[in-house]
């Protein structure tokens, strides 16, 4: 090993191979849930120096695991406890290569943090749209790897469709450029698309070209409490209606969550929170490309409408940015929330909305009657399909005995009820190490037979990221 | 090969496995360029018969075509000429199996025509956006199987970006129910997106849930003259801005393209035809969540702005319904005023919008210097970067001679300025059996060979249209 740990100092230099000191930063996952030990951190600094290290783990046989902020809620980036993985860091990548205004789109390397690719895009008067919570750390590799959602994708889509292209270190260390920045391409199988998502258990992504988009001339956030879930979907539908492709966000609330950020976060005043016939909230954002005043007229026309339907009890635009930033806080503050509260067991769900609130219905019932008081909070992206159904220790019990006595049986409740819903036990946050298991129960038997295949072909020797996403073999 | 017929009729019933009388419906590519020979085209009834047949197959070692309406540009779904392979015909498959208003998707078999798909979202209030000229009889499976792309992208995406979920036979004759209709859904690979253009090649689409929109309040068309590709390029990147989503067409025509409209089509009022300063028109649409009011108001806006930019010389925006068809007319009715003035050859390519005004001004000199008296038509996708950059004889030579002579060395000329200019030799058209040898020179050879290991890796028997995208293993 010191012969091959030599051979990754002169590929990236000495001071990019940690072997001593504390590792944490990279060894452990972000929830805190797995503690690994990595036989080194190996920090390359371009394209050229990632496939000379793949490389030479593949001759020495040495399995590897990518790397981007270390923000992913599946621990799909951490090593396993052997100390025999290398973890392969790819935020020295990080730089913005180029920028194509009249294509709309630019490229940029794996290593990039999300939020400075934001803030480049803005400083050229455009957008990048992909938006989450782990924004500020996480890197546009990591969300490319596990195919981010967030909280615009009713109109822009997954990480997954704001994609052109990507440059990829192969298992064998070669690299594929894929780096064209064409929206349309039919030249052979869409190997983009199998490496979204992939979680770097079938190559290393080392840039990518992403779209970009025109700024929207202003941007309205509205919030209305709705006495239904049925109603938070019907008024999905009108938003769609009348707002068009202006829908850029579509958040549902029940009111125990945000009772939670009220209790935990007294200075945010969250709206319509004494209002008992109405157990959701729902955060709706217009973004319109024309200006402010068509935003709100438009907003206005559709707010008038869903009262009229009756899918809406009460409703505030907000009248400053100020107080829109607050309406997202509130929604961005229920998962801190949650934690002040206690442990809890999350899950990532998704189901066809016209599903959601049968499902919803269905399993909130059998959780209380299963687990005497339960308490459920449950939010998250509907216009998505897409809902954090979290569940809390009752409010008299221990979370942690909660945690380790309920766990298995809450998530064998919610997934076979997501399951026979025709749902996904996990909508954005990937398979990661974490859900294998149920990988292998709630995907098709044919779809893992196909993926395994794939596995396989590519990656041969089995050395990257093993044990993530499917069962080593 | 009596007893596996025999065992195909047990399957589907005698009346539809058709081995006598005129199969040149089903042996004969599209455009009339490959004339094959199948053994027999086999016609299944549903998802449980196309299972049953590939099992055959795989158990026989013959190889299978899949085909749709067989509209193909790529020769993708014909037979060779060894009278030793089953051409499976989908188009029975032709159920519309669920709609979900609420989720906004709808769930067909692969045999539906692409315009009965148009009308059934219509009849719900609702649209399918997906629309191109062979909508009348191509089908969805096809659409699916090329990543069929059209008029629409530039707002709704290729067939790709419509595409919720599929139902796939796969080389063994297993069925993959991958249906769910989830606009989030990271569960694993992306299978759906691999067999998204695969041609077939890797397994049969038997059925699709694919995404529907609220149908537009209004839908308005506008011709504009434009002095260069350059201003054509710099009016787009307005459209963009100034219309947001709104902008669901963005067409650009070459005058020598459409002198041939109005040479062959005299009944079609070609606009701004004499206007010797603009070398190209614009056809653009906007389709309002609003009204039709609102939709003029915004194009004006951004005709005004495009004036003054000096982009647009000249403007009209449709004054009725019929008005906007007829503009439409105009710009479909191209490839059959080429058809009327001869044979021509034909290119189906795409790239960054950034670089087509230097691709077409370095490409037309070069085809100009080459090939005296050269006519070029290109029109095309500009808001997608995709050209039909077609090269017609010269006026007073004889088309065939010309093809004979000169097809070989004007698409060596093309494809290599495409690669120069970083472009794909397939937009939208896919490789089929016609561009294999133009992928193995164009794609990059790493990419290659992963596109050879998933195919040995999925159909190792070699039986799923042999000899389409990928030379013969």
């Amino acid at each position: 090993m010191t012969a091959f740990l030599d051979q990754l100092r002169q590929i990236v230099g000495a001071a990019h191979v940690l072997t001593d000191g504390d590792l944490a930063a990279w060894e452990q996952d972000w929830r805190k849930r797995v503690q690994g030990k990595a036989l080194a951190v190996v920090r390359p600094a371009d394209t050229a120096q990632v496939a000379a290290v793949v490389k030479a783990c593949a001759e020495a046989r040495v399995a590897l695991v990518p790397q981007g902020g270390n923000t992913g809620l599946s621990v799909g980036s951490t090593p396993d406890g052997s100390g025999t993985q290398i973890v392969l860091s790819l935020t020295r990548l990080n730089r913005v290569r180029h920028i194509d205004r009249d294509n709309l789109s630019f490229t940029v390397e794996a290593g990039c943090i999300l939020q400075s690719l934001q803030e480049t895009a803005e400083k050229h008067g455009l957008l990048f749209p992909l938006s989450l919570a782990a924004e500020g750390s996480c890197t546009i590799g990591g969300n490319l790897g596990t195919n981010a959602g967030g909280t615009q994708v009713v109109r822009y889509g997954n990480t997954r469709e704001l994609c052109l292209g990507l440059e990829v270190v192969t298992p064998q260390g070669e690299v594929w450029d894929g780096l064209k920045g064409l929206r349309k391409d039919n030249t052979g199988y869409d190997l983009r698309d199998l490496f979204i998502g992939s979680e770097g258990t079938l190559g290393i992504i080392t840039a990518a070209t992403m779209k970009l988009f025109p700024q929207p001339a202003a941007q309205l956030t509205a919030w209305a409490a709705v006495p239904s879930m049925e109603a938070a979907v019907r008024l999905l539908g009108m938003a769609h209606q009348h707002l068009g492709a202006g829908l850029t966000g579509f958040e549902v609330m029940g009111q125990f969550a945000l009772s939670l950020v009220a209790k935990h976060m007294p200075q945010l005043r969250v709206p319509f929170a004494d209002q008992e016939d109405a157990p959701y909230c729902v955060l709706l954002e217009n973004s319109d490309s024309e200006s402010e005043a068509h935003a709100r007229e438009r907003f206005e026309h559709l707010l008038e409408l869903a009262f009229e339907d009756g899918c809406v009890l009460d409703a505030v635009v907000a009248e400053s940015l100020a107080q829109a930033h607050e309406l997202w806080h509130i929604r961005e503050s229920i998962p801190l929330a949650q934690a002040e509260e206690g442990l809890n067991i999350k899950h990532d769900i998704s189901i066809a909305a016209s599903r959601i609130p049968a499902f919803v219905a269905h399993t909130d019932a059998l959780l209380q009657r299963e687990i005497a008081g339960v308490r459920l909070v449950n939010f998250g992206h509907l216009g998505d399909g897409n809902l954090h159904y979290n569940v809390q220790a009752p409010a008299d019990g221990d979370p942690k005995a909660f945690l380790r006595e309920q766990e298995e049986r809450v998530n064998h409740l919610v997934y076979e009820a997501v399951a026979a819903f025709g749902g996904s036990f996990s909508a954005e946050h990937g398979v990661g190490a974490l859900k294998v298991d149920k990988l292998e129960t709630y995907q098709s038997p044919v779809a893992l037979s196909m993926m395994r295949a794939i596995k396989n072909a590519l990656d041969p020797l089995g050395i990257m990221n093993p044990g993530v996403v499917l069962a080593r073999g």
